[in-house]
């Protein structure tokens, strides 16, 4: 037990996972410490007993997410299309809407309004520098406001406000008053534009992995497997005399480093001698995680395709849900329809049994593709904000005043610890390709 | 172990403190868990070797704070009133001018532009109905932006946003970015007005303890003393067959009832069984805790007192702390300078050696009051944020879209489990008469 390791890794999400395959690659003696007996974290394929399967976490990935799409051919991993054809289905004031395309069918002021207030959020997020984003010409003023007040301020229709406030709820996973402005414009930047994070075709739900996204976090970790410890919550992390010592229940380790690759809100659980130092326990105070549910009906085909539906719907405040796709498998051999559920709506929704969940559910998506929606092979739901080892998705959140009072703190190491996580990304953040490059850069601090 | 008691109370801050006399006095069979092994909380009382004293925590004590005057009164400890006699101190764009009152000598325009900025907060803060900030007619707008926002746009010159600024960092301990407005104003209500709040004569500043602030606390705990089991912080709460039980290492005891009286930011270390309400948890994650700083010189005399001096002092940005008070005690056998230092200064001044961190605070106690300030008897700082068992002062801090999304929810009753805190407070939060306040709340709550 008191042999000394390179490396040990805290987490075995994507990012630590990305971590222990470069410092393993290197031949690094290294132990990866998992709290569940799982690999993957916010990223899960639930199997059901018939051998079908849903993404309850992160499910798609998309263009200029690069290690992604490598890691995919490194590991015989196929992706495929998300189905993106047909009507989709907007529902506004308890109006049921159909369009194609991006763009709905609403009154000519309001559709100008959303294309002037998406161009501008993506204009300013263009003048934030992503390794820097306090040091933008105007981020004093944006980390004093929340996302929310700069979008009422723009938009000038209140069909507007309910379109625009669905779609960016679905990009944040929180309400709007949540999240710094700043943040949002730093966060916009970093997958690539608005447009990019809001779209299916050349956008970040692009593409879906085959077999579901757990498939190639399996397949990472497959040629380290026997140093992934499982079920092992870190609960003390020592410094001493140039080694880090790593215990939780039943097990300690010794190591020349660690990378700590787990959620923000989690790292508080973990006693640090020395203490950390005080901005980063500062900061660590001040970031939540967003909520997001997600919410699906598994039927034996995709009969909504039949009607002419992509499965993709908006839904206003009125509805339990923000967004839909259609979330089917490659072959198609069964159809599986997805609802998000997010912030102030999965709080509502999540507090409730799961016999009201399905009933509301279920009613919601009969509204929009028909009665056959109303008996699906199988209904899941899952809340991430109810998993003790991720307490929320998809990512942390920096409400006003933190990037411009902690700047970097997150990502910059302490002595022999170092950081990853897709929230010490600035590509990406708050996605699995963020994950990836942070868990990468973490292992090369340490290789270097 | 295993009798069963009426109620548990976590914490032995004045608030739970203050639940457990009510409990006591009602006969009921309590036990109350400390993690530290004294009580007192965010207050605490430093006796150095000589025998002089200084309160590192909460110290003062004023008008419309009647629990605590009546407390006091109750347990024969005795308060008197702080020094406010004499020159202030005013540190502008690192020039030193004097003044007496609360009016510093400045160009006539920020002169009248700080009127209008706190009278203009206070006219504000009356809309607030205490008991349901987020019904206030603004409440939506006032909770999308930060205090920060608001005051920039009514500070119209910039030496009227550095001296508004410094005192309204030292009223919330934080940077005014990182509270909401909202949450700015319920507690400038809550706190009766903002004129209270930031004044000696009337204000919240009146009247420091005799013997420090912990006097009182030990007074109150003595007659349930063999109740109080210290250095137990509380791992486990368990709800089951109408009964709670309450655990940590080496200790389980069972009860009716549990009162949590901690700091907001602590609870989540807890683990609950069941979990707590999605409401409850998402919350949890969301409120920091203020960062506040006290640093004092502890000298033979008030030697400032004969130069004319307050002791009060108001300093910019460019200067190591926000505001200075003479802390001497009652009998004004010796001296005691105390600086506050909050927030960016705070993280910053804290993250320096304690050598460092004397050689700042006695330049800046000198530059003030003359070269006598830089030979001290004793020199004492205490960080908040560096205490394990607070992790900050004053208080929890609500930043923007927290009031209005989760409204009541801290201070909700959970099945058997009542919150305490000053926190839960609508009267006087983040001070001790709302610590005070909220624990006999919690009390009745569990006696009706």
């Amino acid at each position: 037990m008191t042999d000394l390791l390179d490396v040990i890794i805290v987490g075995g999400g994507f990012s630590g996972l990305a971590a222990a395959k470069t410092l393993h690659s290197q031949n690094k003696k290294i132990i990866l410490l998992e709290a569940r007996s799982r690999v993957g974290g916010r990223t899960h394929t639930r199997h059901l007993p018939d051998g079908k399967y849903v993404d309850v976490g992160g499910q798609w990935i998309g263009p200029t997410q690069d290690r992604m799409y490598e890691l995919c051919q490194e590991h015989d991993v196929t992706w495929y299309e998300t189905y993106n054809q047909g009507k989709n289905i907007l529902d506004l004031n308890k109006t049921l809407r159909t369009y194609t395309g991006l763009i709905p069918k609403m009154d000519v002021r309001s559709l100008i309004n959303i294309d002037f207030v998406l161009k501008k959020l993506d204009r300013l997020a263009k003048s934030i520098p992503l390794d820097k984003p306090w040091s933008a010409a105007n981020s004093k003023t944006w980390d004093s406001i929340s996302l929310e007040a700069w979008v009422r301020k723009h938009c000038f229709t209140s069909d507007c406000f309910k379109i625009v406030r669905a779609g960016l709820e679905t990009v944040y996973a929180c309400e709007l008053n949540e999240v710094s402005m700043l943040h949002a414009l730093f966060y916009i930047k970093s997958g690539t534009n608005l447009t990019c994070l809001l779209s299916i075709d050349k956008g970040a739900q692009q593409h879906r992995i085959k077999g579901g996204m757990q498939t190639l976090a399996e397949a990472i970790a497959t040629p380290f497997l026997s140093h992934i410890k499982f079920d092992s919550p870190v609960k003390n992390i020592l410094q001493q005399d140039n080694r880090v010592i790593v215990s939780g229940e039943g097990f300690s380790y010794h190591a020349r480093n660690v990378i700590i690759a787990i959620p923000p809100v989690l790292i508080s659980s973990i006693a640090f001698t020395p203490a950390l130092p005080l901005f980063k326990t500062q900061l660590l105070q001040k970031l939540s995680m967003g909520i997001v549910g997600k919410v699906f009906g598994i039927y034996e085909k995709p009969f909504w395709r039949e009607k002419g539906f992509s499965g993709q719907v908006v839904a206003d405040e009125h509805a339990p849900f923000q967004t839909f796709f259609d979330s089917s498998p490659a072959d198609s051999a069964y159809g599986v329809l997805l609802a998000f559920c997010i912030a102030d709506r999965a709080r509502n929704f999540f507090s409730q049994e799961e016999g009201a969940r399905k009933k509301i559910a279920l009613e919601a998506f009969s509204k929009y593709f028909g009665k056959e929606a109303a008996t699906p092979l199988h209904y899941v739901d899952h809340c991430w904000a109810d998993e003790a080892w991720s307490r929320g998705c998809y990512a942390g959140l920096y409400p006003t005043g933190v990037w411009t009072n902690f700047q970097n703190t997150l990502a910059k190491p302490t002595d022999l610890i170092h950081w990853a996580g897709t929230e010490t990304s600035d590509i990406w953040y708050g996605y699995i390709e963020g994950a990836v490059r942070a868990g990468e850069r973490a292992a090369r601090e340490i290789l270097n």
